[in-house]
């Protein structure tokens, strides 16, 4: 039932349908208006969960190459391809306009954070000098998914400048 | 007529209307639909003139406090007080999920461009050295946009630290 849920908040957002409510996708999914009332708060709790389950499902664990550079750069190049597939961009601009109050973390960007963290880790105890994770997630991650957003180009030679920067910071 | 059209599509967008077309904004502007139908050719363009307008209209020029970092800082604090205004954050998420295909170019993105580009003129003329305009606009600008649009926190120490890290690059 959960993967109908999911694949019908897909469809609809892929569709760009203006307004997407439980009711409609209650009716797309074949179930009942009240089980989605039931699990999730509202609306914007369910297409976030779904955009999470969609940006996130590649690349689970960071790339272990043996050097800072060659991690970064693999996951750069990853990421950029991964969201500017066109369904993961409709995805983010989805999960963007629904994003309303202050929140103090976000589930994408906590899944980036922890990728971010092991690739900084492995590379502290080869006693490469890194940057910290927050460096890597601003300056790495952050620009690349800007660019998405405002549907700048992004290609791989834009990933790897993005890497060159950081390691500049630390060297 | 310009002005009550932009104030409508400001006032529309800071209502969170659902649908923002044409005969909405022309009912509340006082004009007839064929007005805006001969400016603008879709409403995501009337859209970003006036989301660029409104986002634009402080910082026009770059400061100009007679050193790099003294202009960094400076400008990247008057963009994040700017930007996470909470109806500036409106627009700039109605912005986003208005943007379709692939863009060469952005206004707002432009804007800064030019106000980076000005920055780092200014600091080469000093003999400092300069981090180039793009790694001002991915490590500074994009980091701001993201987390104002993530509806993650935006503050003075992270915009400070923004600047260092791009400093840090060209140390």
């Amino acid at each position: 039932m959960l993967a109908s849920i999911y694949d019908s908040v897909g469809a609809l957002v892929g569709e760009g349908a203006e307004r997407i409510t439980f009711p409609v996708i209650a009716e797309r999914a074949g179930v009942t208006p009240s089980t989605l009332y039931r699990r999730w708060d509202d609306v914007d709790a369910l297409l976030e969960e779904v955009a999470v389950a969609a940006l996130t499902r590649e690349g689970e664990s960071a790339p272990d190459t043996g050097s800072l550079e060659g991690d970064l750069t693999e996951w750069a190049l990853t990421i950029a391809h991964d969201i500017s597939r066109p369904e993961r961009v409709r995805y983010l601009r989805a999960m963007v306009s629904a994003r309303g109050d202050l929140v103090s973390s976000c589930p994408v960007t906590d899944r980036r954070h922890d990728q971010a963290r092991e690739v900084v880790r492995r590379a502290s105890e080869r006693g490469e000098p890194a940057p910290t994770v927050d460096q890597v997630l601003d300056h790495v991650v952050a620009p690349l998914y800007h660019h998405v957003l405002f549907a700048l180009d992004v290609d791989d030679a834009y990933a790897r400048r993005l890497v060159a920067d950081v390691l500049a910071m630390v060297r």
